[in-house]
């Protein structure tokens, strides 16, 4: 059994652990938390909680369930305990620099680490190398959601005269994105000022975005989102190919999901730091390669 | 630039020459033919056609374009000459032991070799892997077509009566298929004898078989084909995730283009025999890993 410790316990660190237990080669081996402390999670009762990776012994690799901002720190300083690590860090444009600079750490401490190993960046970055290799030429439109945006809510709550807000990624196709944002204002608050100030933050502005006031933002309770990649490209020189990859998930359900496979695939791996695509597909699923190979290839 | 050869000028050796010479980091430095003759093909003049590999002198690999049953003897030949191989070997049953065998050939030999490299067995096993990856527990439905079926159509041309044929898979939805044959009897043939000897035969008795007379078969001219592979399962145990991967494509243009990619992959492998979910997607990809990294990750 691998040995896994869990770093944060949010909203992703608890579908990370569900994934764990029901792996049947790994075991939670701890869960590290500032609190040092389960108050509030029944589920954890059980589990060793501690705030220092150190006081758990030997572990096999940690999953960083830490805001992307947190992941490098976190990452380097796993790393240099020779821990391995795997996060699901989402910063498109800081991806490959970050894998640099922890690949030094990495190799230096005889550990490895996988990073961006959410869907997107993660699996869908699988996917488009994919779709890559079938069509070396050609157009490819990601289409996101509908589903919530975590960075276009953030901004939406901070407008003054905004209580609570949750702003949604909704298609248009062709990998054009409209949004929709449903706002909770302050008593007192002018809606229409609210909406204006949201359609003119630079988030909104590039966008169609349609502002609705609703009178409870938690009541619109969603984890669902999706995506829809499609390509039409060219293989050995012939026009007109065309393949799409869709799904509909319950989002941190998926990234907790893939955190745990990349978690089984870093143990797999020489010291280093790797992306999703370049660790071979096989390494992130339970079982024995002949078995794996007879049911999927 | 590396230096790959091609064995065999069929339908996909055709195609994998246009995907060669689309690539920017490969040539195509021979094709190997029992004939040694560029006879018939304009498209081959300026390329050397050779009988035997090893008048080619330094090649880094081979693309094997042979028929399936022809694979495993032609693999072991080049590896045991330490030339590294690719094919898209289609049994999917003898898939397991056959890369056994070259395993240990190719690392005899100092040489690798990336087996089914199509795309089903190929592409559709590197989604799979991934959509098993997404949710481990759940139930993947794969619909082929419509698209030309190659061992239905070799059993009802065998069929008395039958001057050509053409069998195509339909997909029915949820994994089952039916079939349409198109006949062209020979003259003074029973076509209702020649359609219920087809719909008897063990290749489509268990499947709803359509049967068609038609005048000219070749004129039912189609390389056209598809698959929709669907998945709907548990990811951290929760369920209800949907999956979807489908592509319409030309069939040996695709083959021919996934061959060449898994050309460079091999070039990248230590000794021994892979499956393609045994690699990491982004060695089937031409360019840098910075470049492909900042861009499909």
């Amino acid at each position: 059994m691998l040995k896994i410790a869990l770093v944060g316990y949010g909203n992703i660190g608890r579908f990370a652990l569900k994934a764990l237990e029901a792996a049947g080669d790994m075991e939670c081996c701890g869960v590290v938390r500032r609190s040092a402390s389960a108050e509030g999670c029944p589920e954890l009762s059980g589990y060793r909680i501690v705030k220092d990776p150190r006081e758990l012994g030997s572990v096999d690799a940690a999953v960083l369930c830490v805001p992307s901002r947190l992941v490098e720190q976190t990452a380097s300083e796993y790393l240099s305990l020779g821990i391995s690590t795997v996060d699901s860090f989402d910063i498109h444009s800081e991806i490959f620099d970050m894998r640099s600079r922890l690949d030094a750490i990495a190799k230096a401490n005889g550990a490895a680490s996988i990073i961006s190993a959410g869907w997107d960046p993660g699996s869908d970055s699988i996917v488009r190398a994919l779709l890559r290799a079938l069509a070396p030429e050609g157009i490819t439109y990601t289409n996101f959601g509908p589903g919530r945006s975590m960075g276009h809510t953030v901004v939406a709550k901070s407008v003054p005269g905004v209580k609570d807000a949750l702003s949604m990624t909704i298609p248009e196709g062709k990998g054009v994105h409209s949004r929709k944002v449903y706002v909770e204002t302050q008593p007192g608050a002018d809606f229409a000022a609210v909406a204006a100030a949201i359609k003119a933050d630079p988030y909104f502005a590039s966008d169609k975005t349609d502002v609705e006031q609703v009178a409870d933002v938690p009541a619109l309770n969603t984890l669902m989102h999706g995506v829809d990649i499609e390509r039409e490209g060219v293989s050995s020189q012939t026009l007109g190919q065309e393949m799409e990859f869709r799904m509909r998930i319950n989002n941190p359900a998926l990234t907790g999901q893939i955190l745990v496979g990349a978690a089984r695939a870093v143990c797999a791996r020489t010291p280093g730091c790797y992306t999703m695509i370049e660790v071979p597909p096989i390494d992130f699923l339970e079982g024995g390669a002949e078995e794996l190979i007879r049911s999927l290839v």
